[in-house]
């Protein structure tokens, strides 16, 4: 089989990739390694920049999101019993962001690209990229006990952390930079009313906690846990408890609880390998990075890797710039590392970190209270949280 | 004998208070441990806000500041072989820094009291607050064999970090926060004219460095060294290498070298105390609280201190505002934070911290891009290095 671009991931990156490629007539194929119901089943992000949105709409696929989709003009800081609200359109000149699951995402892509026809490959065995320094690279699969072959013009990467992409590139040719925090989140999912229109990021002695949303009926909320906690040791009453105490009194007494429909403890790590091509192969996403969630831009670095790859190779089957291929990790990078920097010091700013003295948290409320009282300081959070541009690619 | 207020130290916050005092015409007397030539021999800062060249004038003393301080409108930050201006006085509405020495502003104090007379004690021994709980506090001291005792309504502790002030609070009083950083600065003072017309903080991965001057012939430049090192270790020209070779390359080679005049190596640390008060007893400057020397916040502190005891006492004496000395510490303690922000901050974006991994200096590094590269984050810079405003006294 051949193709133009196969495509190792059919997450939202993959499938993103995958429909803006196809509406830009280059063929290309997603080879996933679990079923389509495993992925829709992985609960993450909620959060959409601005950029996402455009791509999303550039890719045809934002009509449920454009009517179902919740847009936030701002959000709140929590600490010291105050909650401050950080003005996010006005503050950057009318930028906002757009509250719709990464789950909802993915099925509205899974969909237009059943409804295109583009061919994927669900529930792909021992996946493998080869032969990606040579001008015609391709990647083998087996599925039903069937072996595939793939031939290719490029590889993307869009397998996440654990991929088999990564994984692929020789010892000794990615530099790896790395942060592991010690505490998780613990999150519920429910189906309650928000207890604010806004999301609430919350500083508080006994740790940061989290009221998000997906829906006007469904609520995302998080806790900080110690790296040891296991979820078994959290009744749905338990995590309500820590949550409120966690909050300002009168916004606790109006939060509504419920039964949680699900509830997980994510680690909370920061991670990336430079440079993020290896021959014909480009990671994307969290093949290549990863951000503690606190900031949302996750979901968000994987949508700019998928601009910048897809924009690069419009101009290389559509003009011949294959000079722009060498190019690709440089422009991904320079974004990625001020998204890593605001996504680390968006954790430093609302973790209760074990290890800190009374300077260290003294520190920390002193940045909260600078921060917030200051209209330069609120711009800086305002310009990261609603996503710094993506560079042009010329 | 008998005062209104008696301040223990004659360094800038001791002589500047005294001097506002007298004009506003309320009695005090100065007492210093020290000589006066002794307390001249010390070199300090050099970079006044404009909150503290406004207070000099107020006190009257600012004649020669005025007439040879060096009005900086802007700074420089060196990383990455770049150099870049942060424009202080377009990013903050028209803010400046004077560049002035601080043993120039000593010098100007110490004339300015003795040409309107009023009393100073130099080289006092054992000197000792009592009775601070009571309406009748009393000073006691030795000079030249004779014992001394001051009658006072207040006394201002102005005698810095040893001083006998904040130890004559009884244990369990104050709550004590700190910083210790894992290196020092270098100093050296050179009768060779400036590498540049602003001050330049570089950043290099041989550690922090800093072209600084007194005047348009007389330079101020160090180095960051390791905690363990000896100044009899560096000659004049091991100095001179080490700078240069943190300097953007065209810098280094218009650096102009010459003979030390003065060579020391000062620990770096950050430390508050609350509250910083004690009955009839008030801390100002470093008696209370000290910062790493980045961000040249430690004199300006001093002053605002300053400011905010004076007019507390202004009103105490003019109006019986008595309830206003209970607000001394908390009004200064909120200002104060911040600028210990600024300076932990600015230390930790330049210098080199040993026991960093990649991660943390990649962080480092995109973080000075990141806040250089951004209209906001550039105001956040300026509007602390400026002098963020004092709080009025109502």
């Amino acid at each position: 089989m051949k193709t133009q671009v196969a495509i190792i991931g059919a997450g939202p990156s993959g499938l993103l990739l995958g429909q803006l490629l196809h509406k830009a007539g280059i063929d290309n194929v997603v080879i996933e390694r679990q079923s389509p119901d495993y992925v829709l089943g992985r609960i993450r992000a909620g959060v959409l920049e601005q950029g996402m949105v455009d791509l999303l709409r550039e890719a045809g696929v934002s009509e449920r999101m454009d009517r179902e989709g919740l847009v936030h003009d701002g959000f709140e800081l929590a600490f010291d019993g105050r909650r401050e609200h950080i003005d996010l359109k006005g503050l950057t000149g009318g930028k906002t962001v757009m509250i719709y699951g990464q789950t909802e995402v993915t099925r509205d892509l899974m969909e237009a690209r059943q409804a295109c026809g583009a061919r994927s490959f669900y529930g792909a065995a021992n996946v493998q990229p080869h032969d990606l320094k040579s001008a015609a690279p391709y990647v083998t699969f087996e599925q039903n006990g069937e072996t595939f072959r793939i031939d290719c013009d490029y590889v993307a990467g869009c397998d996440g952390f654990h991929g088999v992409s990564r994984k692929t590139i020789p010892a000794g040719v990615l530099k790896e930079f790395e942060r592991v925090y010690p505490f998780g989140w613990l999150g519920v999912l429910a189906d309650t009313p928000p207890v604010a229109d806004e999301l609430i990021y919350a500083n508080h002695e006994r740790g940061f906690a989290l009221c998000s949303m997906r829906s006007p009926t469904r609520t995302r909320y998080y806790v900080q846990v110690s790296s040891e906690e296991k979820v078994e040791d959290w009744s749905d009453e338990r995590f309500w408890e820590e949550l409120k105490s966690r909050l300002p009194a009168q916004t606790a007494a109006q939060l509504v609880t419920g039964p949680s429909i699900e509830k997980s403890i994510a680690p909370l790590r920061s991670f990336v390998v430079e440079p993020m091509q290896y021959g014909r192969l480009f990671l994307l996403g969290d093949a290549a990075h990863i951000v503690p969630p606190t900031g949302a831009k996750g979901l968000n670095l994987a949508a700019s890797d998928v601009n910048t790859l897809f924009r690069i190779l419009v101009k290389v089957y559509g003009e011949g710039r294959t000079d722009l291929l060498e190019q690709y990790s440089a422009i991904c990078l320079r974004r990625i590392w001020k998204a890593e920097r605001f996504s680390w010091w968006m954790t430093s700013l609302l973790h209760r970190f074990p290890n800190t003295d009374d300077f260290g948290r003294r520190m920390q409320q002193t940045e909260l209270d600078y921060y917030v009282g200051s209209e330069a300081g609120r711009k800086t959070i305002a310009e990261n949280y609603v996503g710094l541009p993506y560079e042009a690619i010329e």
